[in-house]
C-alpha cells in the first residue's frame, strides 16, 4: 500500500476501505507517514468528505492509536458528555452531580483548558483542597460508591488524534465535519464510554456558523456512534453569547452551585437540563425524555443533586462548606465595573472578546506554563436582549488590582458589547435533538 | 502574512496575490515554508484551480527561484521549444537543425534522461565525439556562428519548481493544470526563451488523456506567456504509439537523420513541420504558417537542414561522417526478432511498455547512476492500423546479446499490441493550434 494512491484514491472522491485508514493511521501514529502527506489527504477530505463508514473506521483506528480506557469495573451505563466548549461553559460541574443525583455513574476525565478560562479540573481545583489526581482504583471506587468522580486526562489518549489536529491547525484542515466528528469522538471512545450525550453550538462565535452546519456535525457524530456500537445524542444551542453570567474558575463554580441550588440562570439551567435529560434517557434511569426531565427538576429542587455535589467536593478532597459559603472560594482583592457607553437594548455580545478579557486577568492560560490566579474574571450583568441605560455597569470585573490594566480590559468588555435602539430578535436557545432516530427541532414553547 | 492563511484562502476559492504568491514560493525555497503546509496548498490548487494571472505570478516567482539564463549575447528571436515527452520522442534532433536553417537561433539547454531511453543530450552523446559540455562563451559563440548548440542544463534552474515537483509526486497534486503549467514555463522562462513553442500530447498513453484536458493546458501556459510577454504557442497531437519506429538512442539518431534527409516516418515529419512552422512564425523568419511550411519542405529538400545538422555534429566534437553513414552509429551486437502472436490490425500500442522494453534493454537509466547503452532499442515496424500476419515480426530489438533476457523483452513488446480482426478508426495525429487568439483545430485534410 503506497500513502499517494491512498491520497489519490480519495481526492478523486473514492472511499477508503478500513484497512487504508487503518494504514494510514497507524503509519502516521508510527511518524512513517510524513506530515506531507498526511495534510495533503485532510485537503482532499476537506473537498471531498468521507461517508459514515470511512468516518467511523478513521475514528476507530485513532481510538486504537494509544491507551484504551477500560470503564467496566464501574457499575452500570457509563455515559459521557462532550460541550464543544464556549466562553462561561460551566455545564460539566452542574451536569455530573445532577445526573449522579439520578443513578447515571458519572466516570469523567477532564482536561486543564489552554484558552480564556480554565478547564473543568482548574475550576474545580478553586476549591480549596480539591484534588483531581486519584489513581484508577480510588478513580473506579469513588464512582461505585458516590457515582461521581472527575480526574484529569492521564495516560496517552488518542495521539494520533493530536498529532493530525496540530497538522490540521496549520494547514487549514481543520473545517472538515468527519475530521471533526472523528476527533471529537475518538477521545470519547477511547476514554471508555458506553453512551455520549454532545453538546454542539451555533452561531456566528461558535466553530459551526449555521444550525445546518451544527446537525451536520452532530449527525455524524451520532452515526460514528452508531457504527461503533455507543448510543450518541446531541443538542444543538445558539450560543452567541456566554452561558450564563460567570466567566472565571471560582467565578463559575459559584455560579454552578446556584444553579444546582435551582437559582441559576435561566440559559445556563435550561442546557444543563436538556442536556442531563439526554444522559438519563441513554444511561436506561428513565423511559423518555418527559420522565427524565421530571426526575432532574426533583432532583434540584430537592437538594439532591447540591448534595451529591457535596459528597464529590468532600471525596476529592476539597472544603465541602463552600457549597453552603461560597463566599469561602478564593476573592478578588479589587471589582471593577464597566459601564455602557450608550442606552438602549444590547444587541450583541462578543463572547470571545469577553473570553479574552478574562484570560487578560489571568483566568486562563496562554501558555501551557502560564499560573491560573482562580478568583479572576467577569461576572456579566447585561445579556443579549436586556435593556441598559448609558453608564450602567454592564460587567464586573474581579481583578487582582484596579489599576490601569485592569482598566483597559473593563474597556474591552465594554466594547465586547453591541448596544442599539431596538430590542433584537431573540432566537432560542435550544434548536434542536439530533440522535440515530433523525433531527428533532425544540418547539417554541 | 501567515502560510496558514494563504491555504485557507485558496481553500476557500479565494485568489492569491503576488505578493502572497512570492511569499509561498519563496519561503518553500529557503525551507521555511514546510512541506506539509505547502502540500495542502497545492491540493487546495488542485481543487480550486488559479486564474491566469495568479498561474502567472506562480511561474514568475518559480523563474525567480534560481539562475536566470540571459540569452542576450545570441542575436535574434530565441524561439525555445518544449514536448510533454513520449516514448520515440527525437522531434529535438530534427527541428532543430531545420528551424536553424531558417535563420532561427536555436540555443538549447536539454536535460539527460530518466526513464525508457536518453534525453537528448544522450541521444547526441550516441554520436562519437560529441560533446555537450560548452562553456556559455563557446555555447553563444556557436548559436551565432552556425545557428545551433545544444548544451546539458547546468547551474540551478528553478529550484522551487524542483523541490514543489517532488512534493507533488508524493501528494497526489501533480495532475493540476495551472500547476503543470507553471511548472513547465518556469522553467522556459529562466531559460531565456524569447519565445516559446508547445508540443502538448493527447492520448491514454499521455498525461493529458482527452484532447480538451490537453488544450486547457496548453491555454493555461499560452496564456502565461501572454502574461509575461513571452509569445506562446503550442500544437495538440494525439499520441497513443510511439513517434516515428525507433526507440533507443543511436536508433533515434538514425530515424532524425533520415527525417531531415526528407525519408522519416510520416507522423514524425508532420509533428516536426508544424512544430518548426510556429517556431518560424514566432522567430519572425516568416509571415504565416503557410509560408514558414513552405521554407521548412524547401530546407529539407535542398539538404540545408541536413547540412546545419552536420554542420552542428562536428561544432560540437562529433564525428559528421555519421550523417552520411549513419551505419557509423553504435550497433548493436544482437538483433532479434519480436513477432505478432496473431494475423490482424494493429488496434493499440502501449508505448509505455515499448519503453520499457528500450529500458530493459539498457537505453535508458533507472537510477541516475546507470550507464547508457547507445547502441540498444527497439525498431518497432508496425504501428496502429496497419495489418499483420501471424509470426511476422512486428518490431526488431536491438540488444547486448540474443540470450533469455532479451527474449523475455521480445514476449514484453509482443504484449504491447493489441491485434484484432478489423482495422481501426485512425484518429488525425495534429489536432490543434492553441495560440493567444485562441484554439484553432486542424481540419481533416
Amino acid at each position: 500500500m503506497r500513502t499517494v494512491d491512498l491520497i489519490h484514491k480519495k481526492r478523486n472522491g473514492g472511499q477508503l476501505t478500513r484497512g487504508e485508514l487503518s494504514f494510514l493511521v497507524d503509519g502516521y501514529s508510527r511518524g512513517e507517514i510524513p506530515d506531507y502527506q498526511m495534510s495533503a489527504w485532510a485537503m482532499a477530505v476537506y473537498f471531498q468528505g468521507m461517508n459514515a463508514r470511512e468516518t467511523a473506521e478513521l475514528t476507530l483506528a485513532m481510538a486504537r492509536s494509544g491507551d484504551q480506557v477500560d470503564l467496566s469495573p464501574i457499575h452500570g451505563i457509563k455515559v459521557d458528555k462532550h460541550s464543544t466548549g464556549g466562553v462561561g461553559d460551566k455545564t460539566t460541574l452542574i451536569i455530573g452531580p445532577l445526573v449522579a443525583a439520578c443513578g447515571i455513574p458519572v466516570a469523567k476525565m477532564s482536561g486543564r483548558g489552554l484558552g480564556h478560562t480554565g478547564g473543568t479540573i482548574d475550576k474545580l481545583e478553586a476549591i480549596p483542597g480539591f484534588r483531581t489526581e486519584l489513581t484508577q482504583e480510588q478513580f473506579f471506587e469513588q464512582v461505585n460508591g458516590i457515582g461521581l468522580a472527575v480526574i484529569g486526562q492521564s495516560g496517552n489518549i488518542t495521539p494520533a488524534d493530536k498529532k493530525l489536529y496540530a497538522l490540521r491547525d496549520v494547514t487549514a484542515t481543520v473545517e472538515s465535519i468527519p475530521l471533526i466528528a472523528s476527533s471529537v469522538m475518538s477521545k470519547k471512545i477511547a476514554a471508555g464510554a458506553d453512551a455520549i450525550v454532545l453538546d454542539v453550538k451555533t452561531g456566528s462565535g461558535a466553530f459551526m456558523k449555521t444550525a445546518a452546519d451544527a446537525e451536520a456535525l452532530a449527525k455524524a457524530m451520532v452515526d460514528i456512534g452508531a457504527e461503533v456500537g455507543r448510543q450518541t445524542s446531541a443538542i444543538i444551542s445558539d450560543m452567541d453569547q456566554p452561558l450564563g453570567y460567570a466567566i472565571g474558575n471560582a467565578l463559575e463554580v459559584r455560579e454552578a452551585i446556584a444553579t444546582l441550588r435551582g437559582e441559576g440562570p435561566s440559559d445556563l439551567t435550561e442546557l444543563c437540563l436538556a442536556l442531563s435529560a439526554q444522559m438519563v434517557v441513554l444511561g436506561g434511569q428513565a423511559p423518555d425524555l418527559k420522565t427524565a426531565e421530571a426526575m432532574l427538576r426533583d432532583r434540584l429542587a430537592s437538594g439532591a443533586a447540591l448534595d451529591k455535589f457535596r459528597a464529590f467536593v468532600a471525596a476529592q478532597g476539597g472544603d465541602p462548606s463552600v457549597v453552603d459559603d461560597p463566599d469561602r472560594l478564593p476573592q478578588a482583592p479589587a471589582i471593577v465595573e464597566a459601564t455602557a457607553g450608550r442606552s438602549g437594548y444590547v444587541q450583541r455580545i462578543n463572547a470571545e472578546e469577553l473570553g479574552l478579557a478574562a484570560m487578560l486577568l489571568g483566568a486562563g492560560r496562554e501558555t501551557k506554563d502560564d499560573q491560573i490566579d482562580y478568583a479572576v474574571g467577569l461576572m456579566i450583568s447585561r445579556k443579549v436582549g436586556d435593556r441598559v441605560e448609558e453608564g450602567d455597569p454592564i460587567a464586573w470585573l474581579h481583578a487582582g488590582a484596579d489599576d490601569e490594566k485592569t482598566r483597559q480590559v473593563a474597556e474591552r468588555t465594554r466594547n465586547a458589547y453591541t448596544i442599539g435602539n431596538a430590542a433584537p430578535d431573540m432566537q432560542p436557545l435550544l434548536l434542536s435533538v439530533v440522535t440515530a432516530a433523525g433531527v428533532q427541532r425544540y418547539s417554541q414553547e
